[in-house]
């Protein structure tokens, strides 16, 4: 079991009274990722209003700012004890048996038009065994093709717009693995959180983004950029695609300077420190 | 209370073994909306799946079909018993205090991209009072521009698409204003079903499209296209878009022809005939 | 040396007075396509007026209709005698070494986008050998990808849908080939005409789309959606893409019935009847 | 008759052999712009090759740089004496009376879709009369819905996103016109060059975009963002759009800073300092 410990800190100058925020800053609280302790504080007295989700657990705070400057901190000791499974065992379920609150990770979505994918989704995996290594298949071919640049994006860019011009950033490279899962009928979303483990492609921790697949009635996690380590994934929001799963949604004239987050790995229950790392299992954090 | 009856007949050739069919053809059972009497037939001898959504009570069909013809026959007697309201009385509801499972509704989508619209939407509604009136206005405003014809559009055309090439059939109208909802901060959301009432302009009954806004704790009806009488549309899906709330989604190598549709207004339960009508009130099937 | 002749009759019903029309019908008259004997014939009494572009030897026939039925008959007899090379002798011109009129075939146009592809055309065209075989290398990579189909596209459809969507028709097939020679700094153009030699998969003879690319000094045919044989290609227009060298641009309230296109190989001047085939040299209709 | 002495100072650093450079920043000369002196200084001894577009006058510098820093240097002397005439005198020419070497000019391109925007055009200017003061109101509308803003778009924004998103810079302003013209056959192009009299917007003088309209048999020059003092426009390259007239084409790994730009009004011949200003006129720097 590891156990991570992080702090988030987002600052914003609001210029206009009542301007909206919704956070997805709030670990999720999984069959397998469990919060020890948390602690939220805002600068501003404010009502505050939280909605987790109930299928994808994700919580959004919802809060009405007032002029001035707005700083929210969030900190939290998260448990993560994967669930792991044997990547062969993992097959595709049929349409027909997926369960009903799945259907909606089929759809195309804003950032992830699978519907004008699927000519070239069935050519390049149509003939591929249905399960895990259909989707590492899927996952390699979009890493392969699209190069990691900071920058090279922004907030318009779609999985259509990555796959023709071959570049963006962790979240590019997940619309694209997801738009191109769900043209061959595989249930796939967005996942947003920190992870633990910096490399030196993404240099000090940040908010990342990555997918997870819909295998054998559990959703399994996949890092579409290739540039961290799935088991270090600290899940915050879960949604279609970036549109659902931002990390800040603001509504109103506001401007903010840039997250500050750290995160260290912290001896467990049982006074193990325990370290996230690459390994040759299927990971989930999802219960059935 | 409005009582119809009425029956869908769908022909499908399929090419192929076990092609996935997700069909939303069943009358939505809703606080408003009841089904007094139902009836599938399915010539091929299928299992059956039917999900229902818990928070927009779509009904989701989902069979796979055998390699030959495949007939799907829906039949069923509907009462509508709108809740109605003056719109004067309808405002618009602060991010902050929206029931949760209405967020989704708030952000862009595969065929409604509201974040790129925030601007022009901001500068034409921005400054009108925040209720029914500010959405009738968009919906004005999107009538105005855009002109209905068949088949000027495709599968892949968006509200972005239509608010470029003003051209559009009724699922354009429902996108545009949608996203144009959506960049003002009013949860709306895309309705399919058929209206009774056959215009000039829509010919014989089809499938309509049409659009739900949240207001003041409840989701209105209103008719993008203006070719139709919202007190006639009988819900059967609803959804982000037309990726939601598709009629027939098919997985697999399926030729499809054209759907067979009949409606007719029945005498209610007390025995009158009640048609479907223009009326000055905001209407609503659904629950608070 | 081979001897085409062919005719072409456009109806169409304009229900405005003084609708333009721009025709690009016209045979080319270039160093290896003559124009033997032309004919045109117009049902309505009009002033008619006719430009041939300097570069690209494309002739606009533009007329102001009356409201009316319009009858646009055009018949000619051209002989090609084609400029042939050997394919391993053709190398590519560095950009500083292009003829000044040729630098607009290395810029991006309205349906090739090839300042979008550059990342893809050098990972996939980058190290090869620079010159004929690349083109080759580039056309075939394109016929791999895309998959005929007619009424699969729209006039909106550009090189990137093209890519995205792998389906398309010759137009698109040349669209797609053209922006990545562009990528790779090779001068590309769009062409139309007709060809001889009906396929089975072009049904009775059309409206032919195809490409050039300027190699060594001069134009070069290439066959973009491999369906028809280069050598039988009669050339109308050519310029950056569909948008410069539609057949006829139409501007006013008119509508069109098909086009009719009758074409036969014939005795050339030296009484043999010499037939388009597949040949393995390079072709070309330009001078130097 | 103004004149002005300029100056810009271009520095790259080269990482590839033989990267290609295509230049547009030479003063175009034209029936009424004259370049009294120029001097162009590059730091590398390389082989120069100048081509005058026989049409649009730009001039295009290529260069084949090698490894290592690059600076060119390009300073002149122009006289500007404007041709200028009465707005109310500026009808449009129909399309069979433009000079053939106008038509390209009436066809959509890279960034100006205008075969998307007919519907649009149509409503909005169609019934307006045809000539200079229609121009004129295109130009308006754009002015009265786009925001300038810097940095809002990239090389890959077209007239359609900013007519959707409603904000831009220069080139944005320029798209959209040009887009919008066209869309109503009025033969519409791209100029570039840079503009005396520093704008409280702009900030010192830049790279400036702005259009020209073919009225009467000659191109008139409209600011389509309204920051800038048309009378101070020096002309470099003008063509289809950003696309043909960029002040710089790069072919290969090239790294680029800002240019230094510096433009000052001198006494002319008659050593009088004529300093441009607002006019009532419509002004041209092309002959007939």
């Amino acid at each position: 079991m590891i156990r991570l410990k992080f702090s988030i800190e987002l600052n914003y100058s609001v210029s206009q009274p009542d301007a909206d925020f919704i956070f997805s800053i709030h670990a999720a609280q999984t069959a397998h990722q469990s919060v020890v302790s948390e602690m939220l504080v805002i600068n501003q007295p404010l009502l505050q209003s939280l909605y987790t989700d109930p299928t994808t657990h994700t919580r959004f705070l919802r809060i009405k700012a007032n002029t001035g400057p707005l700083r929210v901190h969030y900190a939290a000791t998260v448990d993560l004890h994967h669930y792991s499974e044997q990547p062969e065992k993992l097959g595709e379920l049929p349409v027909a048996e997926l369960p009903g609150y799945v259907l909606p990770f089929l759809y195309p979505s804003r950032y992830c038009q699978s519907d004008r994918l699927v000519r070239l989704a069935i050519k390049e995996f149509g003939h591929l065994w249905r399960g895990y290594s259909r989707v590492q298949a899927i996952r390699d071919w979009v890493l392969n093709r699209v190069t990691f640049q900071p920058n090279s994006s922004n907030s318009n860019t779609t999985a259509v717009d990555t796959l023709v011009e071959e570049v963006g950033v962790c979240r590019d490279f997940a619309h694209l693995m997801i738009a191109l899962c769900r043209a061959v009928n595989i249930p796939a979303r967005f996942a947003t959180g920190i992870d633990y483990g910096a490399s030196p492609i993404l240099g000090p921790t940040d908010f990342h983004a990555y997918v997870e697949v819909y295998l054998d009635g559990r959703w399994y996690i996949f890092d579409a950029s290739g540039v961290a380590i799935p088991m270090g994934f600290l899940r915050f929001g879960t949604g279609r695609d970036a549109a659902d799963a931002a990390f800040a949604t603001i509504f109103g004239d506001v401007q903010g300077s840039a997250p500050v987050i750290q995160i260290e790995a912290v001896p467990n229950q049982q006074g193990l420190l325990v370290v996230p790392q690459h390994v040759p299992y299927a990971l989930s954090t999802d219960g059935p």
